[in-house]
């Protein structure tokens, strides 16, 4: 809608490559503005492959839902408003059955009520305040990452990093046991206690299966010197 | 992190008071890239109050948790790597009780394994493809999105929109009929049926019981120019 900032079309080109989205559609663009973010060094190719359109009316002539968007509390409530996450989801369930056109307002001034008025409902970024409405480029990232969104990641551990088995901890400790003996940080009246506390610590560590030979490595080192 | 574009600057500390986050640090930066982020036009009060150091390991010195944000694959895995959706989780678990810092890298060349170095675990930030790096202000945008996302958003319907009751209904239905009949679609044989399809037409169009005056006024005027 109406972008006079080219860093902003460009910016916005890059977040749909970012998650996976192609097509691009701009209203009215400055013509300026237009022609240098499809200039610009590092421009997506989805940016070369834009439509222009006069109008919003055009734009979304082939598609059977229209979001618009915005981050700030809206003068009138003419429109269902749904909060990202939960239009997102709504969105994800209509795709790729339907056609689903995201409209975004211009920086300046959002969308206009004309061209909300071609929006079946609204979505609305949860900002804190409605006072400091969002960058356009930042508002298009966030929504197509939402709607990119695997539900299932919030809850999908990361690959484990493989811990130091009970043998190799038990390595580390003996030989920092020797470094300590060695420098004089044990005490005989208190060597008992103290064993169990190094033992406990080491295990308190987690260290690494990868880190384990580094550990000895640079112990072994320590031991050598404090031999010699 | 030496960040060298006032813009990104900027729209950092816009999507920190977008998502209500108030400390800001920057390592580093150009100085004039800075300077000129303070003064744009519209920036946000945090960007004053933005605190200046000159290394990652000043910067972070109080933080009990850094975190380095990245979106490409890293060259060498030599740290955990969380999606942002589980690492955000993991973050809003351990905040407020524990500081966390959230470290991103300069635009042109992300965080260097010096950087890196002083991070307990890294975030990824779930792109397709990991050729394609994120514009900065947008990856910020993206943590701080999820950092303050409310994980019940998702399943919290809005507001149900208050449907018409089925007396309305039926005034619609009634004064479309005699819209109808005053006009000549329906015809005498087929009456019965055409009424009940108009009505079924009626239910399937949800309206709600705000367009209910509007949809009556329309049709009696309607009506009442037939009529004359």
């Amino acid at each position: 809608m109406s972008t006079r900032n080219p860093l902003n079309i460009g910016a916005s080109a890059r977040a749909m490559a970012n998650f996976g989205f192609s097509r691009l559609r701009v209203v009215a663009p400055y013509d300026v503005a237009f022609r240098e973010a499809r200039s610009a060094v590092g421009a997506a190719p989805l940016l070369a492959r834009a439509e222009e359109y006069p109008t919003v009316a055009d734009a979304v002539a082939d598609c059977p839902l229209v979001i618009g968007t915005t981050s700030v509390g809206h003068r009138e409530l003419q429109h269902p408003i749904r909060r990202l996450e939960y239009g997102a989801r709504q969105i994800r369930r209509a795709l790729p059955e339907t056609g689903v056109a995201l409209l975004f307002g211009s920086e300046k001034f959002g969308l206009s009520n004309l061209d909300l008025s071609h929006c079946h409902w609204l979505m609305r970024i949860p900002t804190v305040g409605t006072d400091l409405s969002m960058n356009l480029g930042q508002a298009v990232a966030l929504c197509l990452y939402e709607l990119a969104r695997d539900p299932r990641a919030v809850r999908a551990r990361p690959a484990a990093i493989h811990a130091a088995t009970a043998g190799e901890q038990e390595q580390i400790t003996a030989m920092l046991l020797d470094a300590l003996r060695q420098s004089g940080y044990i005490q005989p009246r208190t060597a008992g206690s103290t064993e169990e506390k190094v033992r406990r610590l080491v295990r308190r560590l987690a260290v690494s299966g990868k880190d384990v030979p580094v550990l000895l490595g640079m112990l072994r080192q320590i031991l050598w010197k404090l031999n010699s």
